[in-house]
């Protein structure tokens, strides 16, 4: 049994570009940004209905530049450990060639929107992340 | 007869919004950027072969607030003004629901890429932007 | 008498500029938004004292590319209308020699934000507008 | 004998803000990104003067939500390694009430700029890194 990932076809922007010439590496953890949105509206069945959730801690690798380009890249996301109030997702972005550019792993702590505090998942939400877990991405070049 | 218009389906980015919870009117602006360079690309035939141009002057004006949704936005652009030195296209943007959000019209100035001064549009330059030539938009608020 | 213009040194950021090595466009917007929300703190008294407004027209001339440099550029702010339930702030953006890059003029309307819609300018807030009253932009441009 | 420093007043932008009425965690990786920038140019004489690097790989940590406010939030950046062909700044974030919000360390990749490919520190490089030489950043939350 095979856990489903959330494939984004995400659209680029020549503004994404810094005057490198590629797109900025603070502009992909954006298109990661937007990946993270539209997963949780995925699997939580709406952006209106997603766990409230903070971004505690991210980990960002560069494995090769992203060239701008008329057609998009891809985003694949997928749920890398599930906490008691808090979870991973973890991401690659390949550029339109099937390159990886980056991959990220984002941990995100689960919130009471009346308290403004971390709370617990509640079972529901630890029931659907499950059903998109995988395996953490191997990162590299941890010092 | 009438021109080819542009048409680009937009995808919205959750970080587009700002505290108002609206896509930011500078995020509008940026939202029309990407589909002037991908109008110009498509009309001249690649983002490499596109006219070199500046930006000299934007006109914007907001009709109603443009929600962040999983579904694009669409921009049409097209071109309202063509010059011995400069031109000026013309674009929308409608939300999913087809509503006016925004309309502008951006005056783009021909470029000598050796030297950055000014140049004439060439011959070639003018009968491509020739072919997407529609009217002015109808300003409203222009004090 | 003259009235009372905002001055605002404003930080540059290595991250404003796009692939042509410049300050982009779209981040003179950005700019001139955040001189324009320091302008009506300061006059009004603070961030969360501001009036209610929501952008409803921009007009921006480009007079010459802002380079990137670690000291700020300048931008000076001031009313240049007082309507009913609207206003224009003008402002300019120079570069740290003290030449003009960019010119605006933001058309911002009176909200009352408890139903969203249009209303008209309290007595305070068109006196408070006044005490910064100049001239409109000269803009040379307009088609 | 302690290693120097780089303390960097930032100039916060009411845009940083995302619907969560807090600076975006994406816009602090940009503030971090323009503390990496003056840092490097402090460091090395000059903007121009700077070693070309590519961002490798980033880590950061969100302690709290950082407010937007008229007075400049404040970054802290030292090296935390030197490599063989790349190093590793480490930075804090603090609001004005001097309350931590985010840590990040990132690993910059020296970069031949005529070939594009990764090359070693020069001695000269190693030398002056090695002035702002600190400790590694505490991260408490790697899984």
């Amino acid at each position: 049994m095979t856990s489903q990932r959330f494939e984004l076809a995400i659209q680029l922007r020549w503004g994404d570009m810094d005057s490198f010439n590629h797109v900025n590496n603070v502009q992909v953890a954006r298109l990661f940004e937007e990946a993270r949105v539209r997963a949780l509206a995925d699997w939580f069945g709406g952006p209106d209905m997603r766990v409230t959730v903070l971004v505690a801690r991210q980990e960002i690798e560069f494995a090769s530049p992203l060239a701008y380009t008329l057609e998009p890249a891809t985003i694949v996301a997928w749920i890398s450990r599930v906490g008691t109030a808090s979870f991973d997702i973890a991401a690659t972005l390949t550029d339109p060639a099937g390159r990886l550019c980056a991959q990220v792993s984002t941990t995100l702590v689960s919130i009471d929107s009346s308290t403004g505090r971390s709370a617990p998942l509640t079972q529901q939400a630890v029931s659907v992340l499950g059903d998109h877990l995988g395996d953490p991405l191997p990162f590299r070049h941890r010092s």
